[in-house]
């Protein structure tokens, strides 16, 4: 993939967590792309839906499984602003996603190489590749002035 | 927790497991429980959903969110027939339950204590409480059965 190409679809997901923050969500978005098509898409709703499990990456591939009709999504990339915690890490090697691409680093919960590495694991069923800082000051930002502005 | 109550649970989660298998689907259960009720029950439904993110443990977090309306589940149990995969201990972990409860141990991909174990990670900002081989044998029983009949 090019790097215009990473950089337009992190923008879609950048898209993705200004919706969560109009919602007054921690601002985090997602994509799913298939074949250089957007599949799937999702923001962090885990207040407004009381949802421990709606997070930007849980939802977008929900909506790229029900695309796709299928819970597989080989040759599909996830682009997501921030780096995804363990749960998360675990829907992309569940649903055998190829890579990831990621804007910010998660220092408290990344699991895909901050804190640990699940992508990479030899001992689970599937491995995907990782990108990191992908449009990154944008969408640390994006998180830093929603912070800022909770003070 | 009483050794009968933990029985009486995790019984329930194999009726859940049950339904599974009814549906042509991997046998696995889940019950969450809150003060000594059952609030959230879910079954595998990866297949008949082509949903990869289905597993029992998900979908009985879900309904237990929506019982309290709240995405917190502390001062919650959860009693599930097989030991939960990354996403699902990741899910667990965003959900703030208390203890987790499993009947047999997945050596391919358990991360309650068997590959791993994400709920004793000190860099994570929860940890839960595990016990495993509750029901042991029927849970295994159950799997065992199922994919013998595959073949």
């Amino acid at each position: 993939m090019t790097p215009q190409a990473k950089e337009k679809f992190m923008q879609a997901a950048i898209v993705e967590a200004q919706k969560a923050q109009a919602k007054g969500e921690v601002p985090i978005g997602a994509v799913v792309v298939h074949e250089g098509q957007i599949i799937g898409r999702g923001h962090n709703l885990r207040e407004s839906q009381q949802d421990s499990l709606a997070h930007a990456e849980v939802l977008a591939i929900r909506e790229a499984n029900q695309a796709l009709n299928s819970w597989r999504l080989n040759d599909c990339q996830l682009f997501v602003t921030l780096e995804p915690c363990p749960m998360c890490t675990g829907a992309i090697l569940n649903s055998r996603l190829d890579a990831v691409y990621y804007g910010a680093s998660d220092l408290k919960a990344g699991a895909c190489g901050t804190i640990m590495n699940l992508l990479d694991d030899p001992r689970l069923n599937h491995q995907a590749d990782v990108e990191k800082g992908i449009c990154q000051k944008e969408c640390l930002s994006l998180l830093q002035d929603f912070f800022q502005q909770l003070r």
